[in-house]
Formats: C-alpha cells, structure tokens, sequence
C-alpha cells in the first residue's frame, strides 16, 4: 500500500487479530478508496497463491504494458533478454528508475511477467516506469540501432570494461541490454550490441545477481551523465 | 547442490515424480557423499518450513560463524547494520565475495542469521565468505578504527558521493557499512564512520535495494583497488 501498488480490492480475513501495521494497510486503503472486502480463513487461503496472507491479500489489476514506440521518447532504457524470474524483473526496475532509466522492455515468450511479486521487489519503481512487450527482442534492438541507439550489452566476457567506457556514448540514447544470470547475453542480442561490456569481478568469482549487475551498470551511466551535464 | 551448500542429509520423497534436475540432485548429492533419506509426504511438508519442497529437501547444518579476530588478516570486510532478511545478507554476500571482500560482520541481535534462504541468494559465496556475530557491531567498528582500519559508512545525506571517493582511501584496510534499507545506519554507528558515502540517484528516485547499493560501493573500490595495482 505505501509503495502505491495498483489496487482493485483489499480482502481482510473477518477475526483475524489485528496489529498497528494491519490497522494502517486498512487506513491507506480506505484513503485511497479501494474497495474493501471480509472473508474467511478458507477464502483468503485460496486467494492468496502461496498460501502465506496474515489475514490481508491485496488483489491487482491486470498489469498495464506500454508500447515500445511510447518508450523510445526518453534517453535511457533496459532490455531484458531470458530473465524469468518475475522478482528480477522488479529489482532491475527499482534500480533503472533509481538511476534516471525511462522504461524496460523484454520479449513476450521465455521472459519474465509484472506479478505481485515484481511489485514488491521493485518498491513501488513500477508505478512510475513503463514496461513493454516486444514479439522479438532481437528485431527490436535491431529496429532501434537503425533509428539512432547505441546498444550496449552485459556480458561476462565483454571486451570494454564497464568502468573504461568512453565518457561520449553515455550521452547517446542508450539501450542496456541485461542477459540471464547463468546463460548471459543469447546470440541473435549480441549481435546487435554495438558494445559488450563487463564488470571486473575478483579472481575466483563466478557470477554476480542480474539486478546488482544491473545497478552497476546503470549508476556509471547515470554518474557519466550527471558529470556531463555538470561540466563547463 | 551445485552451488556446494553444506548439506547434512538430502530428503526424497518416495515416489515423487523423477525429472532430469531432480536426477541430477540425486547423483550430486551421491557424489558428494551427502546421506540420501527417503520419506511420505507429510514428513517432507512438515520438514519444509515453506511447505514448497518440490519432492527434496537438503537438510542444512547449523551454520558455523567465524570470529571477527580471524577475519581482520583481510584488508576489506562488510559490516551489516540492522539488516534482518536473511536473503538481503546473502545476496550482499555475493557481491562481496565477488569484488574480493574477506568477510562479513553484524550484530547478534536484532540482525539476520544464515539460513537457507541467505544461501540460496548467496549463490554458493557464503562456502567461501566468512560470516561473523559481534556483541555489540558500535562497539566491533570502534575497535577496528583504533587498529588502522577506515570505516566507509552508506548513508543516503552522505556526505561524499562514491564517484568522488579520494583514490588513497581504497588501499586502507576497509570496513564498508550497509545500513537497513528504511532507516539507514544507526546514530552509534554513523558515529565511528570516517567517511559517509552517498549514492547519487535520479531525481525523485527514493532508495535502492541494500543489496544493489552494497555491490557499487563494492563494485567502485575494487575497481579503484585494481586501478592502483595495476599503475606504475
């Protein structure tokens, strides 16, 4: 409720004890006018997926996508390629709106979907930034490299590292391209990226999270740009 | 399994529905010499704490913590202040094991424990990164500033921005701080910082994840560290 989730209807649990925590979810709902619904135990526990409810369950609407075309108004987006899990996707769109980001998109099949629980990994970044579905990631990249974005990929293997990337195209519209923990960047993405950086990890380590490395990577963009911006 | 988790005893329920993953827990775990227990339903759903268990459960060991004393042979050590979710302290783990930190350290109370859930989001570092409890983590921090040690606190109204950390502070043997994602660091704590370091977001933008900010700052002094060695 604080982070201003989207909501159609807020189910309480009819005798369920209530705390000061519990009292302010029904005061936020109330001030914001959703509607407010009593059920018992059998009906909450069947609502809520997971089981784990503590007598609320926020119900939300269908999540809204942009079109890609609404997106490219802006100077900054992040393209997701195979991320699956609905809790990165939110985390990536915490981090992408901290640093100035102006929307995500990603592919229709194999990739992740805005749920309840993208929601909350995002702590309320997806009220305020789009997301939209491409039918096809690559022909999407392909589409906006023509129309004047650099694309710049996450890749493990990159040739550039993150922090050598010259001052100059963080000033370009930028696309940053964040492949899936294990299997990274698919073929078809790399190949349109016209830059593959990585992030210099320490001897012996493996792999960082998806929404950490994403941070990294858009906090230097965002601190080369406000550095520019700043300069004479 | 993959990431080496120390497993106890690895539960399988009989006649769960094989796939090739579930196989392929099974042959590591032989491999690994971990006990194989087989069990009914009920046992396994009692055993899973979540009741979501898939037809396996690893049972872990109680997790051993290392002294403060041994991890001060390292030059770089994250301290955790007011964390509580156990999944946030593994995935700081992560990036921390990731940009070379020797060890982690945060109160005994009123703070996270390794469970299964930091292993899961620590992606196998917490095998390698050694995790300590200190009575009092004011207290800790004191005594490590009395021994040379520079104490970087992350707060939001931060002072310096990590982008204009002086390049020197990075050789020092280094304590990074990460605060409670809502409250930030406490007063006793912000106390023995020699440095608070903000991260520079967009405007509007309200907070990131402990997880995310912890890997920047990390991220930005083993890169200035890499720098140094590398310079001639």
């Amino acid at each position: 409720m604080r982070a201003s989730v989207p909501a159609r209807a807020l189910w309480v649990q009819a005798r369920a004890e209530a705390d000061e925590r519990w009292r302010e979810v029904l005061r936020l709902a109330a001030h914001r006018g959703v509607e407010i619904v009593e059920a018992g135990k059998t009906e909450m526990d069947a609502l809520a997926q997971d089981g784990a409810h503590q007598g609320l369950v926020l119900v939300l609407p269908e999540f809204a996508y942009a079109d890609l075309l609404d997106l490219q108004a802006g100077s900054l987006l992040v393209a997701l390629d195979s991320i699956t899990d609905s809790r990165n996707l939110g985390a990536i769109a915490r981090s992408a709106y901290a640093f100035g980001a102006d929307g995500i998109f990603l592919g229709e099949r194999r990739s992740a979907r805005v749920t309840a629980g993208s929601w909350k990994a995002s702590a309320g970044a997806l009220a305020h930034l789009p997301v939209a579905q491409v039918t096809n990631l690559s022909r999407a990249l392909k589409s906006l490299a023509a129309d004047g974005w650099t694309i710049l990929g996450l890749a493990a293997d990159g040739a550039t590292a993150v922090e050598s990337l010259p001052a100059t195209i963080t000033e370009d519209r930028l696309v940053i391209v964040i492949g899936a923990e294990g299997a990274g960047l698919s073929r078809l993405v790399k190949e349109h990226c016209d830059w593959l950086v990585r992030i210099q990890m320490a001897e012996g380590a493996e792999s960082l999270n998806a929404a950490v490395a994403a941070g990294i990577v858009l906090h230097a963009v965002h601190s080369a740009r406000t550095a520019a911006k700043e300069a004479p």
